[in-house]
């Protein structure tokens, strides 16, 4: 296994084992694996002649206020998971090789990136869209390998990749979840005892909303309601949003139909945790009686 | 000769090329091809495998008020000038295949779009780098082939090709001009004859700036006003801005001294003309005596 901290070092490396006809699997994290990094690397793996694995704390993904110098770091122990899984490169840069000095250039994905979580962290999906950008072009991946945890994410990368033609193709993987149905997340560890019991409450408020769809609630608004309802009694969390949407244009729905992203966003001191599903909800529209 | 029109086809046929290890120079254009583009054409011939060249009038980079749709079109006359030049591919996209209904997402280079022709042009420079920044990732050239009298264009795109860790060289040729000294421009057909005789005022006003410079003038707005006084005397031009400034960071300068940009940008009736010279200023530091 390669560990390359140069930019130009992987990308030469990239071009050449494109030349040579190799398919390369990427998966970009922040670090701090965990089992939903893991189930990433492991499809990465079985698809592709050569996985390549990026660990970049990515400070203009931060809002200002947010957790940058206290985003967990452990190079040490993702290097050992890595190697475990196979990985064949890891490409771990510094702050300084993906952006030098007068650094100028953004991507920016107008409309999906405002709502949702963009509401709250107005510059988070610049810097996920700038980065995830330069990392194509230095890593030249045949496939990209992203968590639906991350569903907005998700979203703003495969409009970006389509609308800027990058050619590479988007694997997204379902996410993974704790015994008791905690989405995975490097942000988890900064829950209390009591938090982390506490934050079960989101996978459940969604099941139950899943539940209430098939039981025939069509209104967007009800179950948003109904999930706002079930954190506030079961949990301290404090909500930043929960939205019932649909699943591919990111635009508000008035009735629950095709393909449906219920996605929310809950504080638990000092960790933020999101989590999502998708439904695909196919109603019989009401038809004529013929006379 | 080769014209593609989808933007798929194009870009598995770049894949392809790729892989058989040829070298591809690419000039992109917006058709109504001179002789400032037929100069890069001849270079990108001489120094790579396959020469691809893209014609697309790139709405994004006109404001609404500007001559889109009287931008001069003649495809069939540009064939038959890149047939004579041995060019390989001709990619000629639609603007649906290029823009997609559900288009979001765009290439911002901060601070230098916002200067010079970016100040009267405000979303100009977003338009090119983005459509730039598609094109390369849709031709895959190892070389990108730019004429100087765009200089700014120039400054930008090499910025975001440099950020966003572009894999492609950029190689930037002098500007063609008319016997006269006029620049070569697709919208020079816009002048009418009067108009046409008094815009070589803009290439003698930057030669006289020049000589003023070696001459030892170190004032840069001595020069800038220098230049405006003889455009305002001897022609009906009526000047955007001329400026003066350093021709890497597009800073403003205090003191002439180094590599210096000298731009303008001048309406002549309909036909919104630029130019610019570089020079390389280097002046004997004042020394302290040695007591």
């Amino acid at each position: 296994m390669k560990i390359i901290q140069s930019v130009t070092a992987m990308q030469q490396l990239a071009i050449k084992l494109k030349k040579k006809g190799r398919t390369v699997g990427f998966v970009p994290t922040m670090g701090a694996l965990h089992t939903g990094h893991i189930s990433l690397l492991k499809k990465c793996r079985r698809e592709n002649d050569i996985v390549i694995l990026s660990i970049f704390v990515n400070p203009k993904q931060f809002e200002p206020q947010e957790d940058l110098a206290a985003y967990p770091r452990r190079a040490s122990q993702d290097i050992l998971l890595a190697k475990k899984e196979n990985v064949d490169i890891i490409f771990h840069p510094s702050v300084n090789q993906m952006y030098p000095s007068r650094y100028l250039s953004y991507i920016e994905v107008e409309k999906i990136s405002d709502i949702l979580c963009g509401k709250f962290r107005p510059t988070h999906f610049r810097g996920v869209a700038t980065v995830v950008g330069k990392l194509l072009n230095i890593v030249q991946p045949d496939t990209l390998y992203l968590g639906q945890k991350d569903a907005q994410q998700c979203a703003v990368l495969q409009q970006m990749i389509r609308d800027l033609n990058f050619p590479v193709k988007v694997k997204i993987l379902p996410t993974v979840r704790e015994k008791d149905g905690l989405a995975m997340s490097s942000r988890n560890q900064y829950l209390t005892a009591q938090a982390r019991v506490e934050a079960t409450v989101l996978y459940k408020s969604l099941l139950h909303a899943r539940d209430r769809i098939l039981e025939g609630e069509q209104n967007p608004l009800r179950i948003v309601n109904g999930i706002r309802t079930m954190i506030m009694e079961n949990s301290s969390g404090k909500i930043d949003y929960v939205d019932c949407i649909n699943a591919e244009t990111l635009e508000s729905l008035n009735n629950i139909h095709g393909k449906v992203l219920i996605a929310l966003a809950v504080w638990f001191g000092k960790a933020r945790l999101i989590d999502n599903i998708v439904l695909t909800v196919k109603r019989r529209l009401p038809t004529l009686n013929k006379a």
